[in-house]
């Protein structure tokens, strides 16, 4: 699969790489060409662009960067088409957590932005460490990878780049239940946190044996 | 301990037996007397009252009436001044997932309305039938229990009470952080539920093992 990751920070770098060892064609874009050069150096199936270049190669796009649309991002937002976007953005972490879940999520703005894109959001409660230790490892916890969209058909794409990484992909269903996996993104990151359980932490959903 | 149940639904009678059966003295409060005495018979170390003898006789109390607090509830509300206040509600459950969080949780509504009072809000992800399975079938699958209170004290008794049921109480810290287990709530409902994972589910935070 073509994959275009826009963003190259932790989640970026890290899925992107993941991805490229298991086989697939990854094109990190970033808005500092040398930080996408730098990271796609570290695998021999990766490559480097900006962020326009990211959106045009990638059948799935991994859309990192918080906060900022495609629309204001992107020369060309249309690219984006009738692609499968990936979104893993959290709201922006407040310790005080005195305020209220917003009435629309940050995947539901995306998707607004660029309606014609197939938006599903996932990895929000996946700190990226977590995700480096690979899927060996990983695939025995059984760990929870929260995945919601409108779109069957491109649900079941990232269900299986998931999947392929170790994790449990769980169907959380349309995109609006985005709105209560940003609260459920605080709640995880409080406890890593404030709580002090520390990165390697996670949040799952499990079959309770009777 | 003593242990007062305020209201005998599904969540009151669960607890309160199963705690019972651990050999605390219970007393199971409702505003209607038979369903009261339908309960306690179920155990001998339970007995029946009303609303006001539960909050009167225990030195912990389980508040399980959703959305009506003390001060209307009781006709002695000022009886639950120093003790320990659990509260195990959620609100109620809305399929569509459309609104915004509360600005504030039903924990500190039921600690504004009785201010003596110890409240520790803990159980809003554990459906009953999950707790009848009972502790050794419990334990081993170490599932969460999500505590939130201003007061340590009272917190480390519910954790001793949590403790004692199977579950791994989580400290998650000040009462306001109940404002993000309603929403975490409904994501477990919505996947117990609209996601068709059936009542025997489980949301915990795990240690991820490296």
């Amino acid at each position: 699969m073509k994959i275009g990751v826009i963003g190259t920070g932790n989640m970026g770098r890290t899925f992107g790489l993941l991805w490229a060892s298991n086989g697939h064609d990854v094109l990190f874009g970033s808005r500092d060409r040398a930080k996408a050069e730098a990271v796609a150096a570290k695998h021999e199936r990766a490559r480097a662009g900006d962020v326009d270049d990211a959106a045009a190669f990638g059948d799935v796009i991994l859309y990192t960067v918080r906060g900022v649309f495609p629309s204001t991002l992107l020369r060309a937002p249309r690219a984006l088409a009738g692609k499968v976007v990936i979104d893993c953005n959290n709201r922006d972490f407040d310790a005080r957590i005195d305020r209220p879940t917003p009435e629309v999520s940050l995947a539901e703005r995306l998707a607004a932005d660029v309606p014609q894109a197939k938006v599903v959001t996932a990895f929000q409660t996946i700190p990226h460490a977590v995700a480096e230790l690979g899927r060996d490892k990983l695939a025995p916890q059984r760990i929870s990878v929260f995945l919601c969209s409108d779109d069957a058909a491109a649900k079941a794409t990232v269900q299986g780049l998931v999947d392929e990484l170790g994790f449990v992909g769980i169907d959380s269903g349309e995109l609006k239940r985005a709105r209560l996996l940003e609260p459920v993104g605080d709640f995880i990151r409080l406890h890593i946190g404030a709580r002090g359980h520390g990165i390697f932490t996670s949040l799952s959903i499990q079959p309770v044996q009777r």
